[in-house]
């Protein structure tokens, strides 16, 4: 499965896999796809040393990549307390109250928070990317709008072409513009941060937009046939997240998610500002549902929402409380019915997309060899 | 562009065209697709019979479909008076003062509206099925659930296979028990009623659900490259509409509905529930967005808020209220920007469909001729 992406960056198959986990970033990158490891949970730079270090020791010299997320707009002259006291008691009170009501329990004391919106702000990704340009990264990818000028013109100078996410063209045309290499173009049942223009409709328009930057399609994607689909629409890779959640490699710490994940269907994932005050599309949850509700105080905008439920939402996964234990995930967690390794995975994904040719090129009435 | 499906109905390529317009509906017969006239807007027997002879002299013995509107569930013993007489007064003036802060004038007095509800209600259905049934129509649509199970047997000793519209893997399933010969799986982007999944996913979902019964793809599916992505995903064909509302053919009667359409983004429809009381994809307007507004009245359930609304859209359309003015249209209305024959439009359909095959095959590595 070869690009002209996939061929400048030396990969066998313009499959990207984004994951926070580096056992499956980095047995993306040996079976054969491009793996991403998202950086945003390393808060302390040597945290994000000692894995990469781990992944250079296993991915064989073969290319990898960082996700990191850095916002467009920063909170001015803000730390993280200063930003605390933005968020109303109203709010903080419905946190208290919503844990409650379903017997969470505290954090032990003096045990942190395991997610940090610290992640989110432009110093700790700027303090990641101190780390990440001492490691021969291939590409440098940022979740949240085009990364400040000077961040595209560091990579560059280093050789690393830059990713940024869009869900519109107008969005894509912004990075094509700040000088993006790749854009990933998002759709609508993607996990995570998405729009409202589904990836069928999104990857065309993106393409005509930033032609001919390379666009890779994000949103939908978990199988072979599905990756056939997205290069059809002009994309010249894929971009898979949530697939990688079940995977045998996966680190999610919680049996209860793993479950809930195998057990879910396409329609149980919904777009919410509840993590993160943008909407991203999630497992739905009580959690959720409260968020959601309009009897209730609604969310607060990016980033206080994530500083604001950023500890409730580890005290939910500590102690796996099942109505409320959700993660950002797409819509293809329907076909995630069962824990595999990444690299049963990955083969699945290859033979798939030759199945879609074959059966593409029958349809077309080619001889096709 | 041949599948199993197409074989069988003696199609050229695995295109089906919905559309209202029996000229466009013919044009895509002609121009080697499958032509599906939608017949909801009959609700006189007569002017179906009229619009049929019409299509048997202009599709050169090539064959065509109907679609009916058959709600699965009926209002039990209630005629359109009694249904009306369910509707809340603070809608109704909901409805005057909404056309009132825009002008909208009256319909002349004895003027009837053209477009009725009544076309929604099972006993138009079937009158319309007596007159198409004279007719050789070679598949018989149901866009509203599971036709009644009279009218698949009725269908079915006639020969014609009957097809019907789904949103989930669950609803796909359910139309395989009732008998049902084609599904139609209809993502979250295309136009009218849709659910929440998108086509990506949703297509193999009902692929797997229903094998080995054909589905056809739908929903955000406007050009050959949309094709071939449809049939990656293991459909024996696609199912298009809004694409065919700016053809040369289309009888929408308002000029400034074509500019409308023909200026929107892929961001300009919404999902509301303002035309028929259940979610449907349409141009984001000011009459959707008076409806949407949780401080206005919200909607009633079909069939209710289609009875209440249809003389105020036929006053709309009539008068070319711009900022009330919409239709059901899906996401690729984005790149709906010029007007075109019918032919023409299917002929960029297919060049674009070969066009996508052979990128996937030099990303395969496939020598393919």
């Amino acid at each position: 499965m070869q690009t002209e992406l996939s061929k400048k960056l030396g990969v066998e198959h313009a499959v990207f896999g984004f994951t926070p986990f580096p056992a499956v970033a980095a047995a993306i990158t040996r079976a054969g796809g491009f793996g991403v490891l998202g950086a945003v949970r390393y808060t302390a730079p040597d945290d994000l040393a000692r894995d990469l270090d781990w992944m250079q020791e296993h991915t064989e010299g073969l290319p990898y990549g960082l996700d990191v997320v850095m916002p467009a707009k920063k909170v001015e002259g803000a730390g993280e307390a200063e930003i605390e006291a933005m968020i109303p008691e109203t709010h903080r009170r419905f946190v208290r109250e919503t844990l409650a009501k379903h017997g969470v329990p505290e954090l032990a004391g003096g045990e942190a928070s395991g997610w940090r919106i610290t992640g989110w702000m432009e110093q700790v990704a700027r303090n990641q990317l101190d780390v990440a340009f001492d490691y021969p990264i291939k590409l440098l990818a940022n979740a949240l709008g085009s990364p400040p000028a000077d961040v595209i013109e560091r990579a560059h100078d280093r050789g690393v072409p830059v990713a940024a996410l869009a869900g519109s063209a107008r969005h894509a045309r912004h990075h094509a513009e700040a000088g993006i290499d790749v854009v990933v173009a998002q759709g609508y049942e993607a996990g995570g941060h998405t729009g409202e223009i589904a990836t069928m409709v999104l990857v065309p328009e993106v393409v005509d937009a930033v032609g001919p930057l390379p666009v890779l399609a994000a949103g939908g994607i978990g199988s072979g046939e599905q990756i056939a689909a997205g290069l059809a629409l002009g994309a010249q890779g894929v971009w898979l997240g949530s697939l990688w959640l079940t995977t045998t490699e996966a680190e999610l710490h919680s049996r209860a998610l793993t479950r809930k994940l195998l057990a879910a269907g396409s329609g149980d994932t919904v777009r919410s500002r509840a993590l993160t005050g943008k909407p991203a599309r999630q497992l739905r949850t009580e959690w959720t549902d409260a968020w959601d509700d309009p009897a209730g105080p609604g969310t607060l905008p990016m980033p206080l929402q994530g500083l604001l439920v950023a500890e409730a939402v580890s005290r939910i996964q500590k102690y796996e409380v099942e109505p409320l234990l959700g993660t950002p995930v797409g819509q293809i967690v329907g076909k995630m019915t069962a824990e595999r390794s990444v690299q049963d995975t990955f083969d699945e994904l290859t033979r798939g997309f030759e199945r879609a040719v074959d059966r593409i090129n029958r349809i077309a009435g080619r001889d096709a060899r």
